[in-house]
């Protein structure tokens, strides 16, 4: 067990539709790691673009990393009114998605 | 951008065939968790169960992270005989995958 114990993060990997274009998908990076200064509970967000070469990414091609304090943090970034209306607005440009919350742990021997 | 910067991550989430029993899974975890202390490119690795309550795990029910210092420790990752012999006895067991391997950025403003 290691010291992220306690934490929960949350996982979302997305596909976005073939007609979202660059401007829309940078608008939606930038306004989605907005996020972390507008929601208190939301401690840190990382993102990344599939570069893997084993083609087992079944279609996703982004992957957004959230982490909370605890499960409360979560359950308040969830009903958060910036997170509320990120949501409304970017759903759209979604064709994709896959989303897991979890306490990330380790077994170290 | 932050620290993460040069690191790779791989995410990987996964679902078990139903008749995999709570044994399989158990030793599934313990194998994987246990490549750490037998691939040296392979910095960190962490797991966590779905307790997410929005419904959107299309079915995924464990996520697997694991680092890389960079895209080098990864490759070597992946064709390591350790990795190899572990993803041969395993496959088996998996219903549904979706993989994805990224350099975490943040854009904190």
């Amino acid at each position: 067990m290691d010291k992220a114990k306690g934490f929960m993060r949350r996982v979302l990997l997305i596909k976005f539709k073939a007609e979202t274009t660059p401007d829309h998908v940078e608008r939606f990076i930038k306004d989605y790691s907005n996020l972390v200064n507008l929601i208190e509970s939301l401690k840190t967000w990382h993102m990344g673009k599939d570069v893997s070469i084993d083609n087992l990414h079944e279609g996703f091609t982004h992957v957004f990393e959230l982490t909370f304090e605890d499960a409360e943090g979560a359950a308040a970034y969830v009903v958060h009114p910036a997170h509320l209306e990120f949501h409304e607005r970017i759903a759209p440009l979604l064709e994709k998605t896959a989303m897991i919350d979890y306490k990330p742990t380790s077994f170290h021997t």
